[in-house]
């Protein structure tokens, strides 16, 4: 399918590629200041691309992750997408104040339902010129939108200048799918990067969706996903 | 066990004095426009208290309900609680401006967890600041806490000068329950109201929660609950 996939299915196990794909993703509310730096101290240690977590810890993991290769990875709008794009920018831009490196925003879903895609354009517009020079990740929680919406949302992130757009916010019905992985990939070409994240639990969904199309991974499994002898491509 | 439910169980259905106790509420992601107002018509209709939606909408609820006696409540660093306590604010202020007469907002649960009071009790106190004259209900997600957790922020919410404390968000694991409820007015008293929402469908289970102490409801299944004969209460 892709230059990566073939790396990491073309030879013997090679976790840390992989790893370099991962968004060491840790969301849930309750989680506490001790599980966020042990997110920080596993991402270094097995490579991750970074860390995903919500705004209030972003500052804690840019401090923690000073100076290694671990990016920071805050959500913006999380995970509804539904406040108003004025707060979406004030929190893009305190995100990138604290170290954020990338901002995963979650589309207005109930705007695009409402067909305001002015609205739509804008607020991802507005996003992405507030993170500069940081990435923008469009989420398009898939499983809300019709295909036709999915087409729509990527040609919008496109046009707006957004660096990936990303299928899921893991807080929805359901996650990724290799078929929507497929299709964004289609739409946004090599332009744009794709993120598969939601419900990536185990090596060989990780690896299916990187044969679909995605660049990107969004996932808590991380250790799992990197260290699955079982799973490993054989040489 | 109080007046209110006294009211409504001592004599024939009185669907109107439950109306007035219910938060009408529309939070889910793709509600479109049309969805949104056809709320505010029902709220009128049937008398609620309020309706109770995502940021992006007070302003057009605001507008909507102009003139009628129904208020506007937004959810604030919904549904998570994990943004920073400045965007919270910013959010706050806006809602506000756009016309939010009450504010729902989610506690910092992974501060919480971390034992950082200073930082949930900052948090929640800014929040009201921003608010005022509007109310502040803090929003507990108890399923989320232990039951000394529970007291803590409850009296937290007290001394910060908040107005209501509120079970749960509807988007995590569980929702209201009686004997949350019941504990969260022992702590508070008389002083602060109790609101019980999450997962709360029918009429028999709204009246629960009344009798366990709750004076207000947050309900999507509002007008089911106010119509619903065969579980009225009986002159």
């Amino acid at each position: 399918m892709n230059a990566v996939y073939n790396e990491l299915t073309g030879g013997p196990a090679q976790p840390n590629s992989l790893a370099r794909l991962i968004d060491h993703t840790l969301l849930k509310p309750e989680a506490n200041e001790t599980q966020i730096l042990q997110l920080c101290r596993e991402a270094i240690e097995y490579g991750f691309f970074s860390v995903c977590v919500n705004p209030c810890w972003v500052k804690t993991c840019s401090q923690q992750l000073a100076g290694s290769e671990v990016k920071v990875c805050s959500v913006i709008g999380f995970p509804l997408g539904a406040n108003r794009t004025c707060l979406k920018v004030a929190e893009t831009e305190r995100a990138v104040q604290d170290g954020a490196a990338e901002v995963d925003m979650v589309l207005n879903v109930g705007r695009l339902k409402s067909g305001d895609i002015p609205f739509v354009r804008d607020d991802i517009q507005r996003v992405v010129r507030a993170a500069h020079p940081s990435r923008v990740k469009v989420i398009l929680e898939t499983c809300l939108l019709t295909d036709e919406e999915k087409i729509t949302v990527c040609v919008l992130a496109k046009e707006a200048g957004a660096h990936f757009v990303k299928t899921s916010t893991g807080f929805n019905v359901a996650g990724a799918k290799t078929e929507d992985v497929a299709l964004m990939r289609r739409v946004v070409g090599e332009a744009l990067g794709v993120k598969a994240s939601g419900g990536i639990r185990d090596r060989r969904t990780a690896l299916a969706m990187i044969a679909a199309g995605a660049n990107r991974l969004g996932v808590s499994a991380s250790i799992a996903i990197v260290t699955d002898a079982a799973c490993a491509p054989i040489a």
